[in-house]
């Protein structure tokens, strides 16, 4: 009977304003070619770790600049520090090797940890990350920001508001997808590493050769606490050193996104990206302590460019390169946060929509969702970064130690296996190793340190604002099982399974149309209960009695007797309850019958227009809909651009 | 057939919270008895006018200030500008007089300019009421909590706080209607009344006997402006002073609020507020100048009080006294906003919704927005009086002119009668008059008086903010033309007029469920579509291959041939796009035919778990619903807090 004209239907459909800004819709089927190469791999997945450097020296500063008394001297703690930092970075990156190479279709914290350690831990994995996501857009975005007011003063007071500008422009660029993405962001990452490499060297040559000057013109704003140089204050110190370390386990998360063998290229993309940050990391804390960097206004990257470079051509590429890094580190939260959503929301721990792919296959309600939390935490913390940073990291490094723990019960499983044996996993397959007790050793190092660090992070930061993220974690978690269990429930109430042969008969029907007035649209109304080709009857509730008058004079001259209408009055002015009522009356009286509530529904061509309108139809819907065997139709009259009704 | 229980019916529904906050339903026969005797009638609605002298004085003195130079000396012209203001208030309240005479059924400036000048005249006055019934209630509030200020300088930081706190109390008393605010406002006015009474009596004996001190401790926070003692300045505060008038027509507004006989109990009421508001306003500002009272953060009126009385248990009384009748002035807004926008929206130049009496017989529409918007002023405006008084006074002063206007328009009529002619208006009846020419005389000259000071308002304020109101109030017009015309648009459309014997046949009809999964839900989709007792079919849109593969099998499993199921791929994942072509091709095939299209919907028990589900249906609604002759029906099936589903 019906023969779909499938040509037609498979063709997208046009949104000018939407084609502009995101593109074109794009086939499900185009999906899998949504692939990269390591030289675009880099700047998209390991921006957020390079990009650190631009804060992290600086914030270590800020922590020991409160050692009032011991002035500069303390400062020079940093170098020590850094070092640590890298070791932990080493650590690490070996860890992680081995966690890209056992999950090739994607080896996220969330995902290791479900397979190893169970729904619980999974979940308070994911909880981390995904704060950690939304304060990765946060601290790249303001710090980037932070570097232009460096440069240009008189932006300070606009700050929030170009942050904000940032957001959504990163938002329309995502939405457009991850490829495209990729091709627009790999230009401004190497230049970054080619100026800051530039940077380390020049500062690096002035030093040697007893050139290199110390800064001029910064006041710190730092007001230094008397007999401060305490154990705490070294380890606090560490902890905002550690933020350097955020990003890391980007590459695991989005190895379907490389290119074939997967595993290998983002194993190697992630070494480069650790030598990298270590060496540019170590360089910048050396240098910014020979300069006598000051945590100010100013960031300390500027000041250290503006002592290497003087004010020129060179000290504003290396603002703009450290801004754009820092806007290319958000964009790896916009690429991950999305992804790690639609995970959860595929298990049923978020809401579902967050697993449906926009018309160019992001998954988009998740880079919206980002957007508007990023976007929240720069108004409430006025875009500073000092006081973002207490928040930060701890997510990362529980995510961490939780997907490391998740290796280790990997190991010793494999420990178990006869050669030979192979178990095959979701996403990953077990295979015998000789050197299992090696490998489970790095992972365990891995966990352990990323534990400490975490415990340390808490503790010593938690009263600055750390107790925030300590308490939204397990919120975050207690939220998804509420949401798991809702979606248990009612996958159960739905299912079928214990249904044999179902009896579909039909039952009795009434059809009840609501009138409010008798006009054209009541014809419509009419013609179709008329065309359902049963009886039907009619309700006016009425408050006004002179309303309800003219009402059934106007039936009786337009309408007749081909349905019967009932006029029912409502001294409470409530025009609900009483339909309600009616529908009980029918329903006590005729068990089982379905009641086909009629409405007569005006529509406008504008959206204020239809404002204007009583708009009644969803107040009735809503009342209805958890009456059994009600079922609720709408028959539509529309108001033409010409002001005709055509029915 | 259908015997609906009238009775049961006839009952009011019970929501606890509403029944608590704003009372139990009122039935609209009781709407009539909702009048008020004058002794009640007096503080409802005088007290905008009355409390006016809180401020009017201040404002006055806050311009004079400006003349630097001249200091203390320019104060005096208080005395005189006050003289002149009074003057005008006698003129006004002659003329208002005669318009509660020649409208008995309420006869505020929109319902005289309507009958007598036509509809532009009376949407400006409309516009210039409404415009000014938020201010009343952003500038009473304001100075109502400027008084509490005064009195407890600590709450001062709490000022816009405690401005929205009492805005939100007042929503709910009027929401519980006008009969109980009555009652619960009488008092508080009284006893303003008194004290103020207390306050001149002591003020004026202390002066007699040369007791009277001056005021001590208060700083001026106006910076004088060099050598500025001009005539503009003279008028500036002329204006000022002028906000003492406004609130003069709220009777007016609510004559059909009095008792029987309506027109004398509301002209007695008029005259005995123009009286006290005349003598407390000399008053004031007579001992204001007496005690060298300045325009600072403390206001006149508490400085005075703090002088005469002491800082003492009189002086609180007079601090809580005048703060209350301030929040009546608020009161009176809230009375006449609601009145007058269902005025407006009865005749279409506003939504029809604001025409709906609430549960408690009350305009509950147009109180929540006065609220609102009173509301924002006050976050704009930060709370401050002097901030928000240019922006006063020009709607009420516009007002008063076209109604007056209206009224010499009337006049005219009415002296073109014959003896013993009665013409019947809307709401009045023209009679012959021998003193037309008298009569036409006071409202000649309350008009012409009331477009001076208009003119004089807004040139003299224009730049602080007067700008604000005069480009607002053509917008408003505008704004209300262009509904008007919506509606009278919609309702030639709908009109049956020239339809002599629609044609009600049924057309063709074909039933196609819309079909996202094989579950319970869809056994009761299908039970609608058998009951229906005609063939139909269903229609999958699927974005995903294996998915529409489950659900073919599934189909095949539990449905069976009962209806034929239609699969169709959406490369782009657009379920929209197919289904609006699907029914194209129907309707095309089959010219006229119905498109019945069946929804499921899963209801849920709380909002945050339907939020869980994709609910595509109000999509679906809102794209199919430009289509003719396409009827959506949803088939509910919900999920009940045990976790089951009933179907």
């Amino acid at each position: 009977m019906l023969q779909p004209d499938t040509e037609r239907i498979a063709q997208p459909e046009h949104h000018p304003l939407r084609d502009l800004l995101v593109g074109r819709p794009l086939t499900t089927a185009s999906a899998p070619h949504q692939t990269i190469r390591k030289i675009v791999a880099l700047p998209v997945f390991a921006s957020d770790a390079l990009s650190s450097v631009a804060y992290a020296t600086e914030e270590i500063l800020r922590v020991l600049a409160l050692a009032g008394a011991v002035g500069i001297a303390a400062f020079h703690l940093s170098i020590p520090i850094s070092i640590i930092i890298v070791a932990l970075l080493v650590v690490l990156t070996l860890s992680y090797r081995q966690t890209i190479f056992a999950y090739p279709g994607g080896g996220g914290a969330y995902i290791v940890a479900r397979d190893n350690l169970g729904e619980g831990p999974a979940q308070m994995a994911g909880a981390a990350l995904l704060t950690d996501y939304i304060l990765t857009v946060s601290v790249s975005i303001a710090s980037g920001v932070a570097q232009i007011t460096s440069a240009f003063p008189a932006l300070i007071p606009w700050r929030v508001e170009i942050c904000l500008l940032l957001i959504g422009f990163m938002t329309i660029v995502n939405l457009r997808g991850v490829k495209e993405s990729g091709a627009a962001f790999a230009g401004p990452t190497y230049f970054f590493l080619g100026i800051t490499s530039l940077l380390l060297a020049t500062g690096g040559w002035q030093l040697l050769h007893g050139t290199l000057a110390t800064v001029t013109g910064v006041t710190t704003n730092v007001t230094p606490v008397v007999g401060a140089l305490t154990l705490l204050l070294l380890l606090r110190a560490f902890s905002s050193g550690c933020t350097a370390l955020t990003g890391v386990e980007a590459i695991s998360n989005g190895i379907t996104a490389f290119k074939e063998p997967k595993s290998r290229n983002a194993s190697a993309t992630m070494v480069a990206m650790s030598v990298i940050l270590g060496i540019t990391f170590i360089g910048i804390t050396i240098l910014a302590n020979q300069i006598h960097a000051l945590p100010a206004e100013e960031t300390v990257i500027s000041q250290l460019s503006r002592t290497v470079f003087g004010r020129g051509p060179l000290y504003y590429a290396m603002t703009a390169g450290t801004t754009l890094v820092l806007i290319m580190a958000a964009n790896t939260s916009f690429a991950d946060f999305p992804r790690l959503c639609a995970l959860h929301a595929g298990d049923g721990f978020l809401p579902r929509q967050l697993t449906m792919r926009g018309s160019r296959l992001v998954f988009s309600w998740g880079i919206v969702a980002l957007a508007l939390f990023a976007s929240s935490l720069i108004l409430l913390f006025n875009g500073d970064v000092s006081r973002l940073i207490p928040l930060y990291a701890i997510g990362v490094f529980l995510s961490f130690t939780l997907s490391q723990t998740g290796m280790v019960v990997r190991w010793r499983k494999i420990s178990k296996l006869s050669p030979g044996e192979e178990v095959h996993g979701e996403g990953t397959v077990l295979r015998p190793d000789r050197y299992w007790w090696a490998k489970q050793g790095i992972n365990g190092l891995g966990a352990v340190l990323s534990f400490v660090v975490m415990l340390v992070f808490a503790a010593s930061k938690f009263t600055e604002g750390a107790w925030v993220t300590v308490i939204l974690i397990p919120c975050l978690v207690w939220g998804f099982f509420r949401i798991h269990h809702h979606y248990r429930t009612t996958a159960k109430a739905l299912s079928l399974e214990k249904v044999g042969n179902p009896d579909l008969r039909g039952h009795a029907i009434e059809t009840l149309l609501l009138v409010d007035n008798v006009h054209r649209g009541t014809l419509q109304q009419v013609r179709f209960a008329e065309s359902l080709g049963r009886p039907w009857i009619a309700l006016h509730v009425s408050a006004d009695s002179s309303k309800a008058e003219r009402t059934r004079q106007r039936w009786e001259q337009f309408i007749g007797n081909r349905g019967e209408l009932y006029m029912i009055e409502s001294p409470y002015r409530n025009l609900v309850g009483p339909v309600q009522q009616v529908i009980k009356e029918i329903q006590e009286s005729n068990p089982g019958i379905f009641v086909n509530v009629v409405l007569g529904q005006l529509v406008t061509t504008s959206w204020w227009t239809q404002l204007l309108h009583q708009n009644t139809g969803p107040l009735f819907k809503f009342s209805l809909q958890r009456m059994h065997n009600v079922v609720v139709t709408d028959v539509h009259y529309l108001l033409e651009p010409d002001g005709t009704i055509e029915v």
